[in-house]
Formats: C-alpha cells, sequence, structure tokens
C-alpha cells in the first residue's frame, strides 16, 4: 500500500442551521479531483466527525467515496468504544475505502495504558474490514500514542500507518529511523518540509482542503531534491495558517471559502468566525495566491 | 430545586462480550433505593457513556428512572454538538430526570473560550427539556469552565447547578461565595469534608455506587456540625478509593464489586484490573466496612 | 516544635534603583510584632530570595531575626545545590531561626526523582545546622513532591513539616491522614479555611504581609468551631486576593503597600503594576477593612 | 557575527565530593579544541551553572575561556534578576566571551508577560558588556519565549541569537521565515537535521560535549546538500541519545566519560547514574564509533 503525498482532511459542509450539505460536499470533491492531491480523510478532526450522528457519518462516507473515486480514500472511523470503531469501519469498508484512520480513544486518561492501546489496535486489526492507520493527536485527545507503542504495534499486518498529529519532531525522528516500514502522515502543514526530511511519508492536512496546491507544492519540492523550492514554498503558507488556525475549524471552514470551495459555519459548540477574522483569513488566503487553483 | 446531599454517579453493567445488561443495572439500583443516597446521576463519566450508543443509552436512562424512582433522578446527557445533548436531554425528560448534567463540549480545544460556552449552554438552557446542570471534569475534557464563565452562566434561570470534578478548591470557594444560589456538587470523593466546609451543595461521586453509606456518613457528620466525626469519615475512604482510583473505571467497577453491587468488566478500550489489583481494591473495601450495607 | 497559626511569607524591600532597603524591613517587622501573627518566613518566594546575592540574604536573614524576636522566625534557605543551601542554613542558624523552609530544588526536572528527593532532604537534614520544612511550590518550580515521598521523608526526626502550596487538596487530606505527626502549612490564603478542615496545622501566606489579621481572623474562627465565622472571614478576603494574585510578586507588594506597611516595587525581571491595577489593589484592600491594624 | 555550526554546551568537572575539577575541564577543552566543534557554551544547563556559587562560576568561565582559545566562546550568564545576569555577563566579558547567552528568567512564572521578558532583555542588551543570545528552554524552565516575542526582541542589534531548546518546530519554521538575520541555534541533537531544513543556523548541543564529530557530521552533510547522509548521521546518533537523555545531567556525564573525556558525577541534587545505566550508556556511545575521536 502506497500512502505518500498531500491528503486532504476534508470538511464537512453545514448549512446555518446545522444540517447536512451532501451537495456541497459533492461539489467540493469534484474540485479537488482536479488538484494534485493524493487522496482525503473523511470524517477526521475537520470533517467534525465528533458532531455527526450515526446516520450523518454513514452518508458523508458514502458521498465522499462516490465523489471522491480515483483518488485515494481514507475513513476517519474513531469512536470511543472498540465496539462503535468496528460499526463505522465496518460502514466505511462498504464504500470503497483503502483504509480506516482510527484516532486513540482517549476519554478514560488514566485506562489509556500501553497495554490498553495494544490491546485496542490489536483487536481491531485483527477485526475490522479495513487496514488501520493509527491516528494520534495528543493537542485535542490529551494522550499520546508513545514510541514503543507505536513501534509494537506497527509488528501487526494489517496496521500500516500512523497519522501523526503530535508535533513532535524528535518521536518522528526515532519512529522512521526505527520502523521504516510504517507510513507516518504528519498532520501539521506548517512544518511539513522538515517532517519529510525527517522521514515523514506524507502528510494529512486541514490546509489541504483550503490550499491544495500550495501544499502539494511543498512536497513536491522536496521529492525533487528542491531544498531552497520546499523552504520557499514552507513559507508561502504560513500566513495563511497563522490566520486560520487559532479559530479551530471555524477558522479551517473560512479559508475553506476563501481558497474557492464551500466552507460554511461549523456546528455547535463551535461559533463562526467573527467579520474580521473571516477578512484576515481571506486575505491571507489571496497572499497564497490560491484561489486560482479551486472549483470554478 | 434541593440538590443537596450525595449522589451516586452509577456504573453501566456489562456481560464479558461487552453487552449491556439491563437487569443487574435494576438489581444495583435496588439495592442503592435502600441506602441515604439522595440520588443518583445515571450516564455520567462513571457510567460510561461515551461508550454507548443512542438506543443503548435510551435504554439506560429509562430502566434507571423505573428502578430509581423516589431517589432525585440526574441523567448525562451531553454529545460533543448542541444537537446531540438536545437530542439526549429530549429522551432523560420522557423518564422523569428532574435535571441534565451536561459535560462541557471539548474536543476541539481552541473554540472552547468564554463566548462559546456561554452560547453553549445559554442555547441549551433556552431550548433543553429539563433544567441544566454544567459538568466540569478538566482532568477528562482538557477544558476547564472559568470562574468568569460558571458566573455569567448561573444567571440563566434554567441553568441550576455544577458538577465541579476539577479538584480546584480555590475555585470553590470563590463560586460558592459569589453565587450561593447555584447548587455546587462536587466530584471528588476524597475531599469531600473540605469541599462541604467550602461551601459546596452536595456531591455526585462514583464511590457512592461502591460504597454509598461511606460517603454519606461524612456529609451527615458535617451537616451535624460534628468535626471529628466528619474528619474520621473522611479519612475513612481513602483507602478504597487509592486502590481503585488509579484504575479508572475498571477499578471502580471492581469496588462496585466488592461492595456488594453488580461492577462487571468495562467496555473496550478500557481493560479489566489485574487479579492482584482486584484482590487489592476488595481488600481496601472491606476495611471500609462498608459490604454490610449492600444488596442482598 | 509547635508550628500553627499564621505565619507572614514577608517581602524584601527595595528602592526603585532595586537597592535592598533593610530600614524598611525593619519597620515593617516592627509592625508585624504587634499582629496576631505566628511568626514569620523570611527569603521565601514572596522574598524574592531568588533575586537577591548571598551577600544580600545574609542581611535580610540577620535584620528580620533582630526585628521579628519572639515570633516564630523561619528562614528560607533554598540553593538549588545541596552545598549552597547548607551554606544558607549555617548562615541562618547563626541567627535564632527556629528552622529552615527548603523549597524542592527542580531545574534538572527529569532528575527529581523520588530517590532523589530522599538523598537531598534526607542529606540535608543530617548534616543541616537546622530543623527541616520541606517547601512544595508546584506552580513556581514544575515540580511535585510526592505523597510517598512527603510520607517517607517524615520519617526523618530533623524534618519537621512542610510547606505545601500546590493547592492539591486531595494530597493534602491524604497526608494528614496518614502522618498527623508532620506539622503542614498551606500557601493559599483563598483556601485556608478548607485546608483547616482538612488537617493543615496552619499557614505560611504572602497575604499574610499584607493583611495580617484578616489572615489569621480565619484561623481563630476555624479554631473556636465557628464554622459561619469561619466562611465569612474566608470570603472576606477574596477580593484582595483576585486583586494582586495576577500580577505576582509586583501585585503583592501594592498590597503590602496598601495595607500599611512598605511593598514598593519588585526587582527586574519583574515590572512593577500598573497604575490601574494599583489601583485595584487598594480599592479591594481597603475594603478588607485592614489598614487599620497595619504600622502607623 | 557568523553563528553556524555545532557547538559543545560543555559539562563542569567536579570529584566524588563535588568540588570543582579545574584541571579536568582543561583537559577536556584541550580534546575538544581538535575536533569540528565550532565553540563551546560555558556555564549552560548542561554546565550546572544554576549549582554553582559565583565564585566558581567566575573560575569556570576563566579556565574554559583559556583553554578553549580559537574557537567560538559563550557564555552562559543568566541569573534570575537583571543585576545577576549584569554582573556575571560582565565578568565573561573580562575573559574573551563573543556574547552572552541568557536563559529566560522564569521562577515568577505569572510575571513573566510579554513585556516583562521585553524590558528584561532590551535592558540586559542596553547595559551588558557582551551581544545578547537568548535561550529558551521550556522543558526545564515552565516558561516560553513566544514567536512574537522573539521577533520584537530580534530589532535590537545586541541582540544577535537564540538558543531554542523549546523543540518546537512550528515555531523554529516561523522563526526563520520571519526573521532571517537573528541565530537560531538549536538544543536538539535527535532532531539536528529536520531543525537546519527548518533554517536553524546551527546548533549548542549536550551531546556534542560528549560525541562531537558525530554530532558535526549531522551539520555537514546538510551543508553539503547530502540529503541522504544527512539523515544517516542522524539515525546514528539516536541510541547513545536514548541511553542518556532520561537521566539527565548524570546521563550526560556518562555519556562524557564514554566518549573519551571526564565527566565525572553531577552535583547534589542529583544523583549519580545506577551501574546498569552507565553500561547502557557506554555500550550505546561505542555503537556510535565516536570514542576514537576523544581524548587520549
Amino acid at each position: 500500500m502506497e500512502l505518500t503525498g498531500v491528503f486532504a482532511a476534508i470538511t464537512t459542509p453545514f448549512n446555518p442551521a446545522g444540517d447536512l450539505q451532501l451537495d456541497r460536499l459533492n461539489q467540493n470533491l469534484a474540485a479537488y479531483q482536479r488538484t494534485s492531491l493524493a487522496g482525503y480523510l473523511v470524517l477526521g478532526s475537520s470533517g467534525e466527525a465528533i458532531c455527526l450522528d450515526r446516520e450523518e457519518k454513514i452518508a458523508v462516507l458514502r458521498e465522499a467515496a462516490a465523489a471522491g473515486r480515483g483518488k485515494i480514500l481514507l475513513a476517519g472511523t474513531a469512536e470511543e468504544s472498540l465496539r462503535g470503531t468496528l460499526d463505522m469501519t465496518e460502514q466505511a469498508a462498504k464504500f470503497g475505502y483503502l483504509a480506516a484512520v482510527v484516532r486513540t480513544p482517549h476519554y478514560y486518561k488514566k485506562a489509556m495504558t500501553h497495554a490498553a492501546f495494544c490491546a485496542y489496535y490489536r483487536e481491531l486489526a485483527d477485526r475490522a474490514a479495513l487496514p488501520i492507520l493509527m491516528y494520534n493527536i495528543p493537542p485535542l485527545t490529551g494522550v499520546d500514542l508513545a514510541l514503543d507503542t507505536i513501534l509494537e504495534l506497527a509488528q501487526h499486518p494489517r496496521i500500516v500507518g500512523l497519522k501523526e498529529s503530535s508535533g513532535n519532531m524528535d518521536k518522528l525522528v526515532r519512529l522512521t529511523a526505527a520502523q521504516p516500514r510504517l507510513a507516518v502522515l504528519v498532520g501539521g502543514a506548517s512544518t511539513l518540509y522538515p517532517s519529510l526530511c525527517a522521514g515523514a511519508s506524507g502528510a494529512i492536512l486541514a490546509l489541504g482542503a483550503a490550499a491544495p496546491e500550495a501544499c502539494c507544492r511543498i512536497e513536491r519540492a522536496f521529492r525533487a531534491g528542491d531544498a531552497a523550492g520546499a523552504s520557499q514554498a514552507q513559507h508561502a503558507v504560513l500566513a495563511a495558517l497563522r490566520a486560520f488556525e487559532p479559530h479551530s475549524i471555524a477558522g479551517l471552514k473560512a479559508a475553506v471559502d476563501a481558497g474557492g470551495y464551500f466552507g460554511g459555519p461549523p456546528r455547535l459548540p463551535q461559533l463562526p468566525v467573527s467579520d474580521a477574522a473571516r477578512a484576515a483569513i481571506h486575505a491571507a488566503m489571496a497572499g497564497l495566491g490560491q484561489s486560482s487553483s479551486a472549483a470554478r
């Protein structure tokens, strides 16, 4: 399984009343299909999966799979319980996803030991309908998948990768040195170039849903051995990130709007961005010269 | 609305395969009905609500309400999205719960600002079918409901209380000094007596599901002005807490077993306790002299 | 050794150029001598000990001991190295201090294990010229003296107490239940009453240097078994704390000024408070009705 | 001022009684002089500066400057107070150091605001006898010099660089993109290669005192545009780091011993490493093939 390149962690469109807009999702994917993206993560953190009910999640998985055919399809299927995750993974398998991206369970933090993570991911990988990428995002979960846990789980033949959104470069270096077989897809756009230097296979990026080509440029320059070009492309995305990242998914969705796709409002409890923040996000995105590549 | 005394944060029984055991739930409540508990929190953190699906949650709410009639019934109804929380609160209202206990949304941590919390709880309180208790548990959620946010939300006539499980005594003193109207129910059994001295109205305790009378004794001595007795009763529960708390819900359920009720195994990703830990928990609980009060 | 009651963690006066003002220190102590304070902690965190050189520290210890005779004198003697701490403790012993209060070493955090803390305090207690109180203040040091470490060190006959400024009420309850011999002096004025209920022997308070009688009132009501009076006295100090605590030592010194003593400016890197903050501190302190008790 | 390449953060030799061993320091430097190191940081965190008294610090600065002549000499001169730092910087200036490396003040964490850091470093840079490198090491200090603070201080003509030991790659990318003039020397050997890709000027490394050539190899391959060689050299140092880093300075000193220099014991409160840890460190260092380059 080849998991390299840049994947967009796509957003889930809602109308102002908070209802799911599958047609908007379809339009976004149609536009993304014309980009250099390697594929999509559907129902990740950027997709507000945690704010959807089961039926909505299935509908999003179905729609995105249909509209994204031809690119690599990854499904976010984590629930807090193993049985919930198995259920969602089974749903995703019906629609043609290549693999499931499964965030660490995390609510009962004291219970999330090395043994518990190993038991969880092993039983999942044994029983799930799709190969598994682990997904570590301590800034949101408050738990961290330790290096030794990752290395132990990487022995399982159906655990094929890791989405690593800890921002921990020390861990990334040690991990890719120890286990070059595991696909490690990083989650931070601001550090994509040094992460690739450190051995990451690729990236799953929220920014990929707003400015896909700007992200792909960084990776392409790196693959071409063009250090100066990669640095320059890396620097080019910083202003956009600084504008939207403090506003969580509401900010990302404003950037998706600015990129020429449909972002729209987040679902409560997240509040839409202020007019001032929206203007700043649009200005920073315009500086990216990205809107030229978007849906038209 | 009188919200004083000790409430048990009850557990949700499963069989070894992880299936819900409503009959066990019923038996536990029948036994709790003969204790001094003021009431129950159903589907709190101790109830593994986050590991149940919608249908299971409704079934638990129905069963517990039927079996617990006559005591004060509180329903944990928090989902990460407002619309999910409204849905579950509407379900709980059908079964006769007095109020909903709603944990802070918390996944998108940067989005969880003062403004977002105020918007969330206000809209919830405006639209929900039950009065609301806010529920703050930073060790599990990684977000903290600030004093100023609580005080602002306490102005809403349908926000009647707070479950405060931060362990922050400074905040508790300031809160009860500033807002004596709000019912503040603490979540920590090891600090129940000083919390009551600091102005807490009562407590919602995991230990209340394992050793209800031991918890009630602390509160009763405090209400009677018996400082020495309250201290002694407080000290009496420490060994049991020390034995089970490091093991999260698996530990609590072993303590519930030891108390003479049905605890059983947790649902994965939580692992059952080791035999050694189980023995230590039983020994510590026996030291409490609590099993005499339990279901027989 | 009787270590109960309220101790002031006194400040160290400087002129605007940052030079030590021993005469001001003397005047402050002369005024404190007429209060109900049990004694003083000289060169604690409130005393900016970490910003003084060796000669200055010796001068402060000498002056305060002379001016504070008759009250219990505690000397802050912690340096980061054991040999530094031994040196300062030897200095303090010359001036008649009853005991040394020794903050945990903390710079090399990974090295600060149970074994290292045990070795440090044991060797210190064996060799030092004074009995030792351990001093735990995680908000400033980033390390925490664990309950088991404290209990093990409490076996040493020359380790007579603990200044506990973690704000951790759970630990305080467990500690006083397990080890009633050790004098535990808490560091938080906002939680003094519940801390005493939890078993603390007394307190060493920054607020004690600004509003000594307001602090002593809380303890007196507690000792008299007057719960309502203790609560009321506890609530009375909250506004003053809220006004000055966010501003660290600069805020405390403004409160000391407001209390009728000499506070003056902190030493750089700490900046003096703004005029607005100073006015708010004075207003809150006036609300305490404390200035009546101070030096004039 | 050219601040590139790899600097060793040298250790301070003690005998088993904890007394300073200046002759050992001299021997170490004589050996380091024959390496590819760009220079030395004397009295950094690795040098246990915080555990030395004023006279010892001056003696170390003098000895190291004499023995290290010809390489770039950087002096760690931070005390917690501005006046202490000015004093030590003045001492260092007498011995021919090129610049002072000044760790953030950090004890009074609430006071360490943007304004306080700006005031501190500006006044220091205005008045100090040497140019200044800021030094940010949140894992030890618990405070973080924010990007905006660094950028503002970088405007000062006498603030020439930053030692950045936060491990925050996002900040490093943003910083070097925004302010290419400032020399940024990173503190983490495990991430040296990606840090250089991200725009770091060079590094000040504890490992540089144990295995200087292994560190220099990483930087040399990077400068030569040899990505594969840099990766390989980066991977080569990981086992050694993993062996000694958990043991803080005691571990580093064991690695210094293993590298063929004089490490010796740390000063209390740090405990020497166990025999098992020492053996593991020697084994990992031997795997580096480094001892061939050291003093013999």
